[in-house]
């Protein structure tokens, strides 16, 4: 257990730097300050920070030559993601007052800023991509692809957000857009950025990207703002498709713990699976409140 | 002059086609019907496409081996430029109920599409980017950081529009971040496209960059609503910095005349210089009604 908080440390560290090395480029005297703040504010301290990690993972497990291209392949996946929630929160979204604690960048900096620093996220991103491509730009086409379809149209995190906008929704297209979407760019992301496949690293960011969307739901409907950083019960005020509601609690986290184990099961043939399967059963481990995942033992 | 408008026809019909095409990966039964149509509704009919006009002159110009790296990157530059307006025109901004001549995307498809139209189409460049440089990785990486800066931060035009949330306004920081930043990366990614060296095309994008806001200034002071397909007067109403305010009519328009001849200078050497001036001074022809452009004469 000692090797594995090593190596939960080592990976957020990587995150950290990674994030920090790609906002160093945002920063400077040429940029108006309050949108350089906020883009900062948005990305720092971060939550979970579980998509780039499972990158990461990934990249480690496929047996990497260079940590840079998957270095910034993470930051580029976690940019997307801060962009995302900075424009879920917006007024005409969820109007959300908070997020991970503090004030949503909405109500810190303005709307104006908001969309601003949604946007500025969202090509840092690909800048921070293009940037570790430089060395290997053969790799650079398909972590491209891959980034561009978690997140963009038909299918990607903000088609899943445009289905909220629809009154006839798929739900599965729905869930799988808004959140599975970008989590098997994370996983897929990994691989390319270590020059492997891609294609049979969809299973695992799939079956993640589920297990963090269910346990989403089950923190929404049985915990308390304090431990989650932002309002809870919100999902269900909005008439938002839940887990919970679908199964029960009990129900849902007995769902979470079979998607882990199909996570688990769905590792790749690779030089690193066995490490890369207890670095999920570890980020599994932090989804929902040990006390919450054993009441169904 | 027969010859100049086959090429202008020529420039017209590659750059819609390269839309389409790049439109195409939206569409689609996974992508939300209603996201979808906006997206399309922001990129057709077009504007003048002065941009992607000016890649592809350029790339053209440099002798390019390849049309298709510079059709999409020329393509990826106007979706860029079709999302800044979609996010331009949003109530927080603008609050514009018109643009190019018909409803803008909010005011057709509410706030809540727009924001996500707006960033499916930054996200949408990127992605038709990668597309035209799959057979050519080496020109990817340069493309990817020229149009990255010119859109993103620090100086690119999301910065540009996050000027106006400043109080101490740095107005040439503002001007070129705003405009010129998207201009320069246009003839830069067109002579990268075609593999020569993008620095000494910066200087052609800055000088067409000035002349089109200048132009712009003009038209917002002097025109009538249903020529330019948006509301006029605007500019001066939201205090914004306008060459018209600081030069008078004919001073402007004085200005314009100076920063296009300026712009055929500075064409760098290359086998297309000559037919490529031609284009410039077309381009140039059609920003102002030519009644307005002798008024000074």
């Amino acid at each position: 257990m000692d090797g594995m908080k090593r190596i939960e440390r080592a990976l957020s560290a990587a995150v950290e730097q990674s994030l920090e090395a790609a906002l160093s480029h945002a920063d400077g005297p040429t940029c108006p300050p309050l949108l350089a703040s906020a883009i900062r504010y948005a990305v720092f301290p971060g939550g979970a920070r579980i998509r780039p990690r499972l990158c990461l993972a990934a990249a480690c497990a496929c047996g990497e030559d260079d940590t840079s291209v998957a270095d910034h392949a993470a930051a580029a996946i976690e940019l997307l993601h801060c962009a995302s929630l900075v424009h879920d929160d917006l007024p005409c979204f969820d109007d959300a007052p908070t997020r991970r604690g503090k004030p949503s960048v909405h109500s810190a900096y303005g709307e104006r800023i908001a969309v601003l620093a949604g946007d500025a996220l969202i090509v840092l991103a690909f800048q921070t991509l293009a940037r570790g491509g430089a060395n290997a730009p053969y790799r650079l086409v398909p972590l491209l692809s891959i980034i561009g379809r978690g997140v963009g149209v038909p299918s990607g995190i903000v088609a899943g957000q445009a289905w909220e906008c629809e009154s006839d929704v798929n739900l599965r297209e729905y869930q799988q857009a808004k959140t599975g979407s970008l989590f098997a760019s994370a996983t897929m992301a990994g691989a390319a950025a270590a020059g492997a496949d891609p294609g049979p690293w969809r299973a695992l960011g799939d079956c993640m990207g589920e297990a963090f969307q269910v346990a989403d739901d089950i923190l929404d409907a049985a915990s308390d703002a304090t431990k989650i950083g932002k309002p809870v019960g919100r999902d269900v005020a909005l008439g938002r498709p839940s887990a919970v509601r679908e199964l029960g609690l009990h129900g849902a986290i007995r769902r979470l713990n079979l998607l882990v184990a199909e996570a688990i099961d769905s590792v790749p043939v690779c030089s690193g699976a066995d490490g890369l399967r207890a670095v999920i059963a570890m980020e599994a481990s932090r989804l929902i409140p040990r006390e919450l995942a054993d009441s169904v033992l």
